[in-house]
């Protein structure tokens, strides 16, 4: 099938604070794997009602072979979306995958990882192959077909030979 | 018509902070209005969901006949739901109509206010008539036809003579 | 609180055959109680979707209240919409109030009740008072909230002295 | 990735009537195509609600990849939907990929194509792969996740060798 050049290897997460994980997560420990990370804001209306329900959806429907992160990216009110309260949303909301909190520069607007990223807001739902690079990028309202068939294609692809 | 009775004065608001108004309002304020007063929770599922919408409906619909009140009743998650974070919350999902917070015994759970109204949970819905007096309240996810039908009959109610 | 005036007498009903009742109806049979009378065609897609169901929780929320009678006002494709076929969508989507079928000139356009009440399309709701008057007709989506206050004023209408 | 096995070859259609195409199709003129079957009836509210929307979006989403074709097997309510109903019914519901009508015994129930498939009922999705074999089948409600991760590796699969 040749090999998928020219696509981003995903910069690593700055994450300060995780939930639903016993351990921080990182890219390499997931090296191998599927993963969807889904950067979302607790308080923005099209994470709660779209966002979040299509990431949850993932996760159950492709349990064992895709790894799917919450990434917490706040770039607006950030002292009404600290961990406290989004540990509470979490529990609320029955989201049991792992989620992340972005770093932030001082006060700054758009976290670490969101730039690092290049997320032009949220929800985003990033996928990344198997060989850590970033394969899609989708901000707003993902189409559940064109979802699903572009995570079957990674789930196929082989895992890389290790380094 | 006849009178109505046998219907419980609706107990005096306790709200330590006002959003989305100038002044602080009390029910004496609203004398011989039909006030809606929407109780819930930011963190809510179902509060996001199905009463704000509702309650936002009711506004529109009902503009100049009805006053719709929200009452920030937590009674869980104190520290996550603080007056910080619901500021935030009300501007992201365009709530645009005044809104308490309910006061707190301490760190307590059932908020003062929803004590007082008797209330089991959120989303509730309090329909308080022209005499103050508490006519309807209803718990989880309310009909429209239903509370369409019980606001028109309040509204149709004459104002009572200033006492 | 004074008499309604203003309002045009509902026309009567021109209907070719009935379901869901044993004995045609007629506005005099229904003298002295609130009809709603929702126009719709099987074929139609918004009737199916938005008019039958909102006539539906309308008959369950205003039983012993309201009478719902639909009217199969066909003005397109009268082939594809003949009795026989009404009658099996109104098994399949649980249609349980009175229907009736509206009379055609020839094979023309506009049925004939249809033409009386001056109807723009369908979905219609009409809303006819105790006194047999046409005094809401709302074409497309209707609301619920004030479908729901306008159909309490209706029902807290004295019934009118029998002539 | 070695050939895959032990699926049913797709049982010829037999259709009496075709809409929105000018020659009859059939699964030879499609061979080597990825070919998704939609069995519906015009009056089933599940086919309406979810299982057409569902076609459409899947004949949107993979054009000039997928070529979905639908079947209507009617297996009751014979006079009610007729291919002159049916007719109407495509041009009111906006389906604009082909239909053919399921031939029928006599009058009875379960019509010839849909009892060779051995559906279950309506609606169903079966996915029928480049070498014409039946690779899915889905009754009800489809999801949309694992559907388009379905159809992803049926059209990555090589089309066969002309026999």
């Amino acid at each position: 099938m040749g090999s998928v050049t020219g696509f981003q290897q995903a910069p690593p997460w700055e994450v300060t604070r995780w939930f639903n994980t016993e351990h921080p997560l990182t890219l390499t420990d997931l090296a191998g794997e599927v993963v969807v990370l889904e950067a979302f804001q607790m308080l923005c209306p099209g994470c709660v009602s779209h966002g979040l329900p299509l990431a949850q959806r993932i996760a159950r429907t492709f349990a064992g072979e895709v790894k799917v992160i919450g990434l917490h990216t706040v770039f607006e009110h950030h002292a009404a979306m600290t961990p406290v309260s989004l540990e509470a949303f979490l529990f609320e909301y029955r989201v049991n995958f792992p989620v992340g909190v972005d770093a932030h520069e001082q006060d700054g607007g758009v976290p670490v990882t969101m730039a690092r990223y290049g997320l032009r807001g949220t929800p985003s739902l990033v996928m990344i192959d198997r060989a850590g690079r970033i394969r899609h990028s989708l901000f707003g309202h993902a189409d559940e077909l064109t979802v699903g068939a572009a995570l079957a294609r990674l789930i196929d692809e082989p895992r890389p030979a290790p380094g």
